[in-house]
């Protein structure tokens, strides 16, 4: 890690709690709007269950580049289609609301401690799916320190696509083994390795609540495992 | 300006005083190189005036979208000649230490506390014609706390064509007039104008040296107009 000057950050799971804080936000909407009886985080993970295929119409090439508050918003109306709601009767005001949901996700408890210190010795930026938008104003309202918001809108390639990787490094006019790849998730630091960066995993065994089975462990041996954003940062000497 | 959620910023001249600080960092380069003769401000200024020229090729079509660190780099090289130097005997090793002078322009004096008080209320973020790692690499050095790096790179497209504003405002996700720019040039705002932005002039009398005779006051009834950081940030109520 010695030559590392950037480290990159997947978001959704690794810095913040996408599940319990979607959950959170669409509990007064569900009520509003005739969805009581239904569980926010069942909701929540129906709504993030649909992340990955919106995201694979990017890369296989059905459609162009799309930011993901897009992909969030139609997956929303899906979603709630699901459950028997009527997006239409919803309304455009309410929508455009509950979709910011993801900008309002907070971070583990111990993320912006960790990255403040991270920041000190490193330049630290997001490389997540998130587009420009909902990452600065996810970092706004969390305080997460970001030096820049970098990621899949700004190398125009959704992750694990080799793009995603290759251009973060291009932009910050390092070289790949200069990039570390910070993530929960092994296929990412995989992707991320195969593209020359280094990695480094944080576990994150809650993402997916109480009874996760994937990602609570290494897969690989990553340049770096830590327990916690702390932890990385103790163990990379800041 | 009501509407406005994010102001976006000029830096070269409007945040950052790149011409005492170019030639701060290249005085010790002139010295060691046989420059003796030569006066570091000269020097800036005889860099800075390639600038245009330079982008102007990428604008026009001519060459496609070049980050600035390169063209900074051949402008170098071309103003060394200029000056009887020799790249090659330099080295790549200094030219490129060299370059990264624009890396380490100081903020105003007062700007980075102006820009803390405006950042409160609105997204912050630099509209530069400096790439992303420049703009990075800046902000770290002289803790400018910007939301986001914006710029000509992520829009791909050099001020003042259209382009570099409209893309700004459509990866914020706002319309372009609730995006603000400030600068110290009245064509930059004009061109903002232009494109449906909100303007606010920030007067820098002395960015082009003691005898400066263009930008000293607004050319129209910009939207804002302040005499610095702290006055724009106390005329925006932040």
């Amino acid at each position: 890690m010695d030559n590392v000057k950037a480290i990159v950050f997947d978001v959704f799971g690794t810095v913040v709690d996408w599940r319990n804080s979607v959950a959170r936000e669409s509990a007064p909407f569900l009520a509003r709007h005739g969805g009581t009886g239904i569980d926010p985080h069942a909701f929540a993970d129906a709504w993030r269950k649909r992340y990955q295929p919106a995201m694979e119409e990017c890369r296989t090439g059905k459609r162009p580049f799309t930011r993901l508050d897009i992909l969030h918003r139609e997956n929303l109306e899906l979603v709630l289609k699901d459950h028997g709601l009527d997006p239409v009767r919803i309304g455009e005001a309410e929508l455009a609301e509950w979709n910011r949901a993801w900008h309002r996700l907070d971070p583990w408890p111990e993320a912006v401690a960790g990255l403040t210190r991270l920041k000190r010795k490193f330049i630290i930026a997001p490389l997540s799916n998130g587009n420009i938008a909902l990452m600065t104003a996810m970092a706004k309202r969390a305080g997460i320190p970001w030096d820049a918001i970098l990621g899949a809108e700004v190398a125009q390639a959704y992750k694990p696509q080799p793009e995603a990787y290759l251009r973060t490094a291009e932009v910050l006019m390092i070289r790949p083994d200069e990039l570390c790849l910070g993530a929960a998730h092994n296929g990412d630091l995989k992707a991320a390795r195969n593209c020359g960066l280094k990695t480094a995993f944080v576990t994150r065994p809650t993402e997916h609540g109480p009874d996760q089975a994937t990602d609570l462990g290494p897969s690989e041996a990553w340049d770096v495992v830590a327990s916690d954003f702390q932890d990385l940062a103790r163990k990379l000497g800041c």
